[in-house]
């Protein structure tokens, strides 16, 4: 099958951010089209430099030797179905480093709390950073809090850093990607998203969604061990594998196919996702990670993938094609194809 | 001179924070005492690990050869006089790596915006992390933003983490202070702090006081490859003087004396701090660092302080002397001695 080019065009230019803008929206922090313009007019021309320009998931340093990561954490509710706070930022801290070839070796805590939050709330983030650090094998070894009056924060945000070592052998980065790589995830997508989205936008609905929020360090580290051709990796958060799978195919230039029957999905996300209007592929998740993987150990990575109790639902679900237009393509299940854009802005705020 | 033990004592005690507390309260925020409490019966019992629990500007990790710092900034306004929240963000990482005897390697920059904020806002705040991180000779390698609703913050915070490489020599470290050590600042104290807050509190006071806010980490790294005997650094921020002194000599369990005379303030922070009824050694700096120097080299190191931009001021104000109280103790302009306590919570909030 072949798509028309100029279909094609009309399709992927159809929703552009504005050329400029003169005040920040929610949408500027939804790892979408639009934080790409934040970052692209207003941080790159000032802070640009080859580590930070390169846009991974970590910034690498000393030559090579160390992944230096950082992301804050404002979601809302604090506590949700399969999470919390305290546990996506050390899941996403330790991913981060772990998509980008790293282990960690240290992690580090800032929180901002709003005046007159009970002890009993902060006590349980806590417990949480500290069970999802154990759980992780990786330590809190420095932090920093602050406090701001009432409505100039709401609860707790978070922000965590982690530094990890560069394994030597080749690192997965998007440049190392070919024709042919096949595409693997670990498990069903946007259980995070919509479980939040639930808690907060529907407490009164009961659902079997729970966050998937978890750290991939163990799994990853095996992978990589075992599995030397996996040659790229992301964890598919704030824009989902949409955002994912299109900000690869843009930068490698390579058309990506997505094969919408092979893309694991809960029926309940499915539903969740059809009841708020959300296309599945654009919401968050936080336990997952798309690889890229050369096609004669596709099948070695499944395995033991799904030998680990994180990727027992992995599944191969797409794959890096010859042609060379920079789209994401996803084959529907009806037969049809359609493009797969990074999201615009952000469907719902505060979701991680 | 000697001091009644029972008088030190009892006005050592006069003002401890509660055993316990229900909420969190902004002091808990200000780097002094009620920061202290929430550490230690919050944060330590869950997450403490060798280096967290030393409580230095930075933890150190992979055997002792890197070190990792935080801190979040959340200063209200966000330009004030001498300097904005995106050239503390940056001195303040900067200083906490190389006082803790690190050079800087990479930077990460976290950013939570309030949905409405003026492009032109971020804009000045990025020129100024982008200048202060060139006047320090580092680079930011990674970032990430969130956007929160209007109401659920205020203006601009930034999380900033710092990666440095642990230099071989023996580090700086308060188990190294000894009796007879020199203290040594580099200039003139609590400008940082009042700057901020006559600029919120009395915006139509017009002032030469401007914050010190700097990177010193070209100061500290001409000291330290020409000053071994510098044994112990620290940077006097939230907590002011006070807190750095009283935390000195808690932890090294020796008596440490400042001579109130030789300690450098400009006239018009002295009369600033009487004005808003504030103790000039409790309030926050930002371009300081306070020195422990084994006395055969102090002058040596004022000398080179002096003869860097950044301390042209500098001073010697104190020593570490023999009795062995784990007190800091102020010998007055007037002849008197007083009791420097660690500030209990926090001035004015939102200073750093």
């Amino acid at each position: 099958m072949t798509i028309h080019k100029s279909a094609l065009s009309s399709m992927s230019t159809s929703v552009q951010p504005p050329a400029t803008f003169q005040r920040v929206v929610l949408g500027h922090g939804g790892g979408g089209q639009l934080t790409d313009v934040l970052i692209n007019q207003l941080v790159l021309p000032r802070l640009g430099n080859p580590a930070l320009t390169d846009l991974l998931d970590s910034g690498i340093m000393n030559d090579g030797s160390l992944a230096l990561t950082i992301d804050s954490y404002v979601v809302q509710p604090l506590f949700f179905p399969g999470g919390d706070i305290g546990r996506l930022a050390v899941s996403g801290t330790v991913n981060d480093l772990a998509v980008s070839g790293a282990t960690p070796l240290g992690l580090a805590l800032s929180m901002i709390l709003a005046e007159g939050l009970p002890r009993q709330i902060l006590e349980r983030v806590l417990d949480s950073v500290a069970a999802t650090a154990a759980e992780a094998g990786v330590r809190v070894i420095t932090g920093d809090t602050k406090v701001v009056g009432r409505g100039q924060a709401d609860g707790i945000y978070i922000t965590t850093a982690g530094v990890g070592k560069m394994e030597p052998s080749p690192h997965p980065h998007p440049d190392r990607v070919q024709p042919g790589d096949v595409l693997i995830i670990n498990g069903p997508i946007g259980e995070h998203g919509l479980a939040v989205m639930l808690a907060r936008e529907m407490p009164e609905v009961q659902s079997v969604l729970r966050s998937d929020a978890a750290p991939l360090n163990g799994l990853i580290g095996q992978l990589r061990t075992c599995v030397p051709g996996v040659v790229f990796m992301r964890d598919p958060t704030r824009g989902g594998l949409a955002g994912v799978a299109a900000d690869l195919a843009a930068r490698t230039g390579y058309r990506i196919i997505l094969d919408e029957m092979q893309i694991p999905i809960r029926p309940e996300a499915r539903h969740a996702a059809d009841m708020l209007g959300l296309d599945p592929l654009d919401i968050a998740n936080e336990g997952k990670v798309l690889m890229a993987v050369r096609p004669a150990e596709a099948q070695a990575a499944l395995n033991l993938i799904q030998s680990h109790p994180l990727g027992r639902q992995a599944a191969i679900i797409g794959h890096v094609s010859t042609e060379i237009d920079g789209l994401c393509v996803l084959r529907t299940e009806i037969g049809g194809q359609r493009i797969v854009q990074k999201p615009y802005g952000e469907q719902l705020p505060r979701i991680c």
